[in-house]
């Protein structure tokens, strides 16, 4: 019984976390690859939570500090910047908007929380690179 | 002879604030219309600061603080936030990088400075509509 009920805890955060994701006119795909990377980051897996980045030089990250180039150099600063576990605290996306630009081509829009002092905006250019959904910008700011 | 002399400076400052605007792919009417941007914050005339921008209640525009709809609520939230000259300090714009997104669409990233403690970073989507290029999301962040 306890078993069951805990499934279906479970299963209903499952749903909260997807309902915060999933906006009108994302693409399932998306809004699947965004709860991976929120669960990847909850583990303190980095590597995990860079899965949806377009695995590209061309990659764009704009921080507070300026632009940096290429998935190799974003995944390194999210190193630097979040050293443990305990750095990365809990996160949660938000999405606000799903507007698409072009056919291939889209801007979402979002809020993430990673604890009560740090939180902010972001803003993700998504785009379909060999049939599949990646995020070739990323403005990241709060 | 010092009127030339003016002449000619003004002249050399105009290149050097359109060298800062003009990055590789940007179309000159982009750069031109950022120019006037920039000019007109600099005389305080916020209104004119806005052409350029999608006018249009699905503008978005995304702060430190959220998601602004609209080229009203924009318009609105600048004057709110810059009352006057002095607070609107002088503003420049360093662009990074234009990336074409499709034939119609394209990603902007640069900096501004309006101020010493006042800076950040941007990222404008512009899109061709009608035949002109207008700014459809502004994510500024400092």
């Amino acid at each position: 019984m306890y078993r069951i009920l805990f499934t279906y805890v479970l299963f209903l955060l499952n749903l909260n976390a997807l309902s915060q994701i999933q906006v009108p006119g994302m693409p399932t795909e998306v809004a699947s690859t965004m709860k991976s990377q929120q669960d990847a980051w909850n583990r303190g897996d980095i590597d995990s939570f860079m899965v949806g980045y377009w695995e590209s030089d061309s990659l764009l990250f704009i921080g507070n500090s300026g632009v940096n180039n290429g998935y190799q150099k974003t995944l390194s600063n999210y190193k630097k910047g979040y050293p443990n576990k305990e750095e990365m605290g809990n996160l949660t996306f938000s999405n606000r908007s799903w507007t698409q630009l072009s056919d291939e081509v889209a801007l979402l829009i979002g809020a993430w929380k990673i604890s009560e002092n740090q939180h902010g905006m972001y803003s993700l250019i998504w785009k379909k690179t060999e049939g599949k959904w990646v995020i070739i910008a990323d403005h990241s700011s709060g």
